[in-house]
């Protein structure tokens, strides 16, 4: 279906899964792909090229770009003067928008519905741009309610609770991960990203560990609900998790394959 | 027309133009291409293999190789023993041929002439191999003159400036850019190249925003004149230059996609 | 032949043949590469995701992962979880059996057999993990004999010896690496290994340079008798041999392209 069509990947921070989705997404559906997996120190960023010379060079040689970068608003800034689409794989503290996309197929897939789903956000929710791109999303469906639980240093930022209050989407934020768990459609795991904390060690030390996922949690969801992560994580979900049915995070990891190749079917062909 | 065909890209240096457009050359023409994108930290190059001994095998699993390599000399040294086409993308302080192409290739485009032409040659003139391997090969149109401006402790080295006066070929050296842009068909300007300069940060320095092609340099340029730049390019050109119709530079860049297809073409199946 | 097949390789230690061949032969086979160059640093496992949980998401994206670690069994606890074929392409000090198929196939096509040969592995005997497949391998055929000829601070371990006896296959140590060569029909030379070494670099340098392959060692070998070696070399082997027909090493590097479509269509077609 996109044969003869070529994606450029320009990774700017570590990936495994959505860099190899995106890429196996345009190989599945025949187009080639361009990689650059460490743009920050292998392409001529490292020689201090702007990003909008980067761009104005690789539009050149491809027809869609993927970037990931690890500065907030980069790929808008990418996008402004690029003559190809420009696709937000993650950028820095930002957002993730794919991932969201693929987040809520996930969540209709698992459970049947969207409109008047309970989810609880748990984790990194200052930092987090997967949960920041979901709340986003979701607020565009009725009768949706979030539970925000995370340690205080990594609270969800005024910007998305202003937006979903302005959306009338009901919002609360808890301490009680049990008691969130017993009454979500959707749980909402996410790591707590050493990456984003630069130096300050005993901040990152402190909001770890607090609000795991594990067999009692498991134990009081609903039998629809569904555990949720973008991955990876570190033990903020325990291992013995994966083996129960509404572990749902692998299933969500192979469903970023198919939501990857109906965008880039969408954007190189059109609807 | 390259379908069956496979290019191995060892890139032993930072690149994005070069390695993007070479394997975008490549897709494009139906062939396939094995990527290295870090060859000097990521192939047995790390463990202290030589690159005879790299070619030898990297030959056994391709049909034409593109190198990228840190060191004058390297491609010679490796087209010395491969059995297959070893394409330079780039040696060191020492020839990068293929920008070459691609340069007069645009210089043609662009102002409708190659003899005869005036190009003024800014920048790093003794690091940079583009700027070497332009001279070299303008040097065999007719009446082509060459004006060299860059600071002191990277003026053009005596190698090309022989080789220029035994083709007799015209050249100067000048302090000032305002005059040499307002008698010149080309301004070619280029990056001083921090990472040639070692821990000798004090004489990046002196070199570096000596001589920067802005709006008052763009304004006495003749109307017919373009500047080309083989980028990533700093503050060497201001950006305010961009817009101008005579800035050719990312077209020149997007050039390289087509002479490289060409050069490949004419390497894997010949004339 | 394999059109529409999609292999992804992790490498998590630099690489040139082994994965290059591997890409080679997929692409060589109409199948297409999602790769992985620097997995160490550049995928999730740098943000400290298990290797379990990076299969567990890769095996959603391709047909079958090509996988070089650091760590000895790193592939076996990978293929433990993963529902498509995993091929160890090396796992630190452990084993490397693509590297053994291809040594197998190279003796039989060199020297048109297997059975009853007498095979001298010379050098880094403990952690070189292509010399510990090979013995396991050829101890499937009649009658081999081993000669190991190693530094002490290197020396073949006890469980490949063991292996050997309980399979009734004859070994010998030696100090005499030119006895040794002018019995042998096979002289396998491998490199002392850097990386495994550490920080103990007097062990490294009382090792490296004990053993050498050169013209000498060459002019005892029988006629029909070759020098294989895995590559990439330092000094255990001089360059002056590589012009002797018996340096068989780089046509060795070839095979591994053969070996390894025949792998690729064996585990992707079947027989």
């Amino acid at each position: 279906m996109l044969k003869g069509y070529l994606m450029a990947t320009l990774f700017y921070e570590p990936s495994t899964r959505t860099r190899l989705s995106f890429e196996s997404a345009m190989k599945r559906l025949g187009g080639e792909v361009l990689t650059t997996e460490n743009a920050r120190e292998f392409s001529s960023a490292a020689k201090g090229e702007t990003l909008e010379d980067t761009i104005r060079t690789v539009e050149g040689y491809s027809d869609i770009i993927v970037m990931r970068h690890f500065e907030s608003g980069a790929a808008k800034q990418a996008a402004a003067v690029s003559s190809i689409p420009v696709i937000n794989a993650g950028d820095g503290p930002g957002q993730h928008p794919t991932q969201a996309l693929l987040d809520v197929y996930t969540i209709q897939r698992e459970t049947g519905r969207l409109d008047g789903i309970k989810v609880g956000l748990v984790g990194d929710l200052a930092n987090g741009r997967t949960v920041r791109s979901l709340a986003y999303l979701l607020a565009k469906y009725d009768g949706v309610k979030f539970y925000f639980v995370s340690p205080d240093v990594v609270k969800m930022k005024d910007d998305i609770k202003e937006y979903l209050t302005s959306k009338n989407i009901e919002w609360e934020e808890s301490k009680d991960l049990m008691e969130v768990a017993s009454k979500c459609d959707v749980i909402y795991q996410t790591r707590i990203q050493r990456e984003r904390f630069g130096d300050k060690i005993e901040l990152y030390n402190q909001a770890r560990g607090k609000y795991i996922v594990d067999r009692k949690v498991v134990d009081v969801l609903q039998s629809h609900a569904v555990v949720l992560h973008p991955l990876p994580r570190l033990d903020e979900i325990t291992t013995e998790v994966d083996v129960d049915p509404r572990a749902a995070y692998f299933r969500q990891a192979k469903n970023g394959l198919f939501i990857r190749m109906a965008l880039l079917k969408l954007l190189l062909l059109g609807w």
